[in-house]
């Protein structure tokens, strides 16, 4: 993995994917007592920023494999955002989706023209599946972040941090983002340390799934102990990837672990303040920019809002912590 | 009014605006049943298109009159632009509101440092009441639409659109835009004039306040029957403006008309599918774009989501559309 990997993936994604606006308000830089600029990831095709992994991916693939298709295991975003890039090279795409995934986030995969195949998160094993699947249907399989095309379109929101920050006036800054098996954490970390070397990423995560923090402070990688169990779907991952590992290890600071109240909260705040929705896992590193002042150091953080696929009667709770 | 004033503001705005994104979706484009572009100007500075008007008035003030202060009446959102506007630029402002704004309004008017003044919408005029105050306190009068430097400041929503649209591949299209007293509306229609010919800009209003579209159908300027009564506060104008209204005669096609469910319904859309927070009166023109496609004869149309100031109590009743 090298920063050139991800400038090529930023060739590819150019009139694709859409270029995320970075937001700010008055009111979230006097909650955090520091200035505050947000990576609106939300906003991207699909509602998240695995479209961007997604494409880069499949628009690396032979038009054979395009004919015969692709498959990928996901919690929903990576799903559509795959699903979408799929349907958008005329490839056929098989989703695995545990059977516990937002009604939302299946829906609209399904609505993007994948064949979804439900499976248990608390028994089956996602990745022996779709490899199974793989094999038998003869699909190129993309990792939802275990892959180097994947965490090369996930950098280009690095890319796009250095830009629209400096533009901003920031040159120094700390990058939360919302940390799930660390495709878009490693990713943007490999991007800034090239076009924004005094910037630091730190991966946010929710209370009991908070594997890549714990495996940063240990050196080594570490399990959680349950598979479910938070609001913050989108970033429940098992254990920080064998790829994306040694990436944070060598460029990342510390992580910040947030629970799910802080990130409805944060939620409500996106809602009020920046007028945007965001989903529970795409709000842990508002969280932490907000309700974790003393985890950061610098002048400026950028927070990265990864996702807005939450469904209707969770987005209410948000709304009721104002 | 010319073009060379909108171009004039466009840069008295640079690196203060926002460029707010031209968002879409294939769920849109499919209910619409033509491809739908979204301008989000609920994604500005202060939750709407306002801040631009605004900032376009107060940075031409001399220093005298910065020192001295500026005010403006409105419903909310040209009180949240041009208190943040003046703000910046360390001018007082006073914000003549009426009593039945959303309180969210009035509470971020008075957090960006404003002196806020309530009338009663039903029985008291506020063009008088800011006249009145101005004159007393020597402040500058910044109207909401009937002022040239402010529909040069809304017309650079018209720029952007045209040179997005253009990137998109979009330069034949229906441009709706929500309207209370044209402003916006108006400042749009004549940047497309120049920059996008082939746009042709649609006023969208709530039933019942629908002043511009019977204007422009009857030639003339007809006032509203009722001053209160839809969730679409943000647009609810007693009549067309006298500057306004030309342009609009000039350059406008039919107006459209849609109902307050509507809005919800479009809230709800846009949650959904483009996670953004619209508030009603912002979401008329997507409303008209989704649910009234007799109105509209071409392939392509242009919505502009005009604010997101909304409470959490309205936007709970557009998640419950869905």
């Amino acid at each position: 993995m090298n920063i050139e990997m991800i400038r090529a993936a930023a060739l590819r994604l150019q009139g694709h994917a859409r270029v995320t606006p970075l937001l700010s308000s008055p009111f979230l830089d006097k909650i955090a007592g520091r200035r505050v600029l947000v990576k609106a990831e939300c906003l991207q095709h699909t509602g998240s920023f695995k479209f961007r992994g997604g494409w880069s991916a499949v628009s690396m693939l032979s038009d054979e494999q395009l004919m015969n298709g692709v498959i990928a295991y996901s919690s929903g975003n990576h799903a559509q955002g795959v699903a979408l890039a799929a349907k958008e090279h005329g490839a056929p795409a098989v989703i695995v989706m545990p059977s516990d995934a937002p009604k939302i986030k299946v829906n609209n995969t399904r609505a993007l023209g994948a064949e979804v195949v439900l499976y248990d998160r608390a028994n089956e094993d996602r990745d022996a599946i779709g490899q199974r699947i793989a094999k038998e249907r003869n699909l190129t399989l993309i990792r939802p972040y275990d892959e180097p095309l994947v965490i090369a379109g996930q950098g280009t929101v690095g890319l796009e941090i250095a830009a629209q920050a400096a533009e901003a006036g920031v040159t120094e800054a700390d990058v939360v983002v919302c940390c799930g098996g660390g495709g878009l954490t490693s990713g943007i970390a490999l991007a800034l340390v090239e076009d924004a070397p005094k910037m630091r990423v730190h991966p946010a995560e929710p209370a009991g799934f908070d594997d890549v923090t714990r495996s940063l402070a240990a050196g080594k990688i570490l399990s959680n102990p349950s598979v479910s169990g938070s609001i913050c779907d989108a970033i429940v991952t098992p254990q920080p990837g064998a790829l994306t590992f040694p990436i944070m290890q060598a460029h990342c600071g510390a992580g910040v672990v947030v629970t799910d109240e802080d990130c409805l909260r944060a939620m409500g705040l996106a809602y009020e303040r920046l007028k945007i929705v965001v989903e529970p896992g795409g709000a842990a590193a508002l969280a932490a920019a907000l309700f974790y002042p003393d985890q950061f150091e610098g002048d400026a953080i950028i927070a990265v809002t990864t996702g807005g696929n939450v469904d209707p009667a969770t987005f209410i709770r948000a709304l009721e912590t104002l």
